[in-house]
């Protein structure tokens, strides 16, 4: 076998040994009108791709090769394909595909549809189990693959086809611009793009960090204020202050929640991005009456918001602070034991995947 | 002593005792220029009433006299008083001070201000604790004090001050209106209010009760549709239905909140209104992710939304399904009871207060 019947990737056999990546051959599904074959470029690392390897959130189909933060170039397109030619620089986030017919697709929110298709993991309508990106090739509905603006480089934007757009679409949907101050909590692979897309957006954005270890980076990002919520009475000074919260921690179990609801201003939204494997603090109703607060979370994004994110991102030529490092067994491993671990500043890209799979045209 | 020094009341000595009703004086506070004093001839016997006396809330300062549904006349007003003549019928709900300077009053968000002082069992500045209107006067500031239209009833109307404004406020916050479809959760002193409120403001009204013995009721409140979460798998024709959720119940303690939001569009809210003494079930994020739902609560309304609601009222005929009893130590037992054992429909007003009070002008 082999392209474009397979592709090879690095994949993980059991989740007891998640940093075990083995090169091998995997199906791609089934090639449609609508369809586009990437070769991949250049792959972020997320912590979604941690979280499935580990078990943390629950079984997975296994030989499973994640990654889904992709772009590559587009190197055969369905006889349907409009958006995209041959030789175009293109991208794939977590989402590869849904019906595009149901209620949910038609309002633009094919990012809820009931008949998504992860990335990686999921089953196609064909049977084929979808794989992601630590591979030589991604097969892509066209509405799921990005043209990537000019002005963006590779190994940059890589990360903002799924920590990107998950902070993005939150901070447009709740109204993120000027005259809004907005707090970010926590500053790691989805809130550092949170603190740049938010300034970018035109809001005053304020970082809260359980430590003061990412003070400098906050203020290098441009936060106007960095509040550590280790700090006693932290949340005193910004009663009432902030429109929303987009929390971007992985600990919210461990947060008092009232001390950051009592921050924000009547009606505030503590948006959360993060899925911790862990249970949110015990609650009670009144803890929501001081301020009509609300809490809640979302799921990536839609299309116009993707291709809106990277306008942006080309426009201010926003970069995220990403680390490459060469795909192989050894470098995968590498990177996802360092997000496990929290040792990133603040987001890994794999890179050089010609070097491994050879030129691919 | 005995007015303007003192009122008198029906007070609880013991929380122990929440049936144990005694006629009883108590202090007025100081009268200031904006101030009113209030000739009581109604009062709504509300939930919060319930919690208070019988300590589901915690402590309260005894001895208390409860209720903040009140109507009756205006028989003496400061000398700085604008809005209100001796000889007006107005009432006055939960609310009876705020600093209406801070910054949170100044947005009309008064009904959060960190310095608002409740009708009953607060400590105003001069020291003197509040006290509520199963009583002979009861003294308000001008601003939390509102003109009762004439289309409304006194019995029928003195519910909608606390009950009424309690749904009313979230009701227009979440935009209910014209081509919404919004669900009231528990058909109650406050849900039937939800119901009759949400139907004036033009939305599709859907009932969501445990069990089926409130189908009728909610079918004359013309709900469009009574859905009994009782039965099995009932969520699943109403997926992605609702603008937003309402949430009149108590007993959210035993819900699965998973079914109640997959009903939500997306961006859908799951507001409570009911503050139950017990906890919420054990969520994590994910809970919310299936839509980006969000869930939160609020604390009755501010004064131009009392206003519109009563103007509503008044030009719609809303009616409240309110039953009257005549104030006294057994009447007012007799209605704390009922209301603690779930045996109203769906609220009870105290009536007759010169029978007990004499004229009072």
């Amino acid at each position: 076998m082999g392209y474009p019947d397979t592709a090879e990737g690095f994949l993980i056999h059991d989740q007891k040994k998640w940093t075990e990546f083995k090169r091998g051959e995997f199906k791609l599904k089934t090639f449609e009108d609508h369809d586009i074959d990437i070769a991949v470029d250049a792959c972020g690392v997320c912590g979604s791709d941690v979280h499935t390897i580990t078990g943390g959130w629950g079984e997975a189909p296994l030989p499973i090769c994640v990654g889904h933060e992709i772009i590559g170039r587009a190197i055969k397109v369905g006889k349907s394909v409009t958006t995209v030619k041959v030789g175009d620089r293109v991208g794939v986030g977590a989402q590869i595909g849904a019906d595009l017919t149901c209620k949910l697709c038609k309002e633009d929110q094919e990012n809820y549809c009931p008949n998504m298709v992860d990335t990686y993991g999921a089953p196609y309508p064909d049977g084929i189990i979808s794989q992601g990106g630590y591979s030589s090739h991604v097969r892509a509905h066209e509405y799921f693959t990005f043209a990537i603006p000019d002005g963006l480089d590779t190994v940059n934007a890589a990360p903002m086809l799924c920590a990107g757009i998950t902070v993005y679409s939150p901070l447009v949907r709740l109204g993120c611009g000027p005259g809004k101050k907005v707090a970010i909590v926590g500053i790691g692979g989805l809130g550092h793009y949170a603190v740049l897309f938010a300034k970018a957006l035109g809001a005053e954005v304020y970082v809260i960090s359980h430590s003061p270890h990412k003070k400098d980076d906050a203020i290098k990002m441009e936060a106007k204020e960095f509040i550590c919520s280790g700090d006693k009475n932290w949340s005193e000074k910004y009663k009432f202050t902030f429109d929303f919260i987009l929390n971007c921690a992985d600990a919210t179990d461990r947060f008092n929640l009232e001390d950051y609801f009592s921050t924000m201003r009547i009606g505030g939204r503590f948006h959360c991005v993060g899925l911790p494997d862990a249970a949110l603090p015990e609650m009670k109703t009144n803890l929501f009456v001081p301020g009509q607060y609300y809490m809640g979370a979302s799921h990536i994004g839609n299309r116009p918001e993707m291709l809106a994110m990277l306008k942006l991102a080309a426009d201010k030529n926003i970069k995220g602070w990403v680390e490459p490092i060469d795909i192989s067994e050894v470098g995968c491993a590498e990177a996802v034991e360092k997000v496990y671990n929290n040792k990133m500043r603040y987001r890994f890209t794999l890179t050089n995947f010609d070097k491994v799979f050879g030129e691919r045209a």
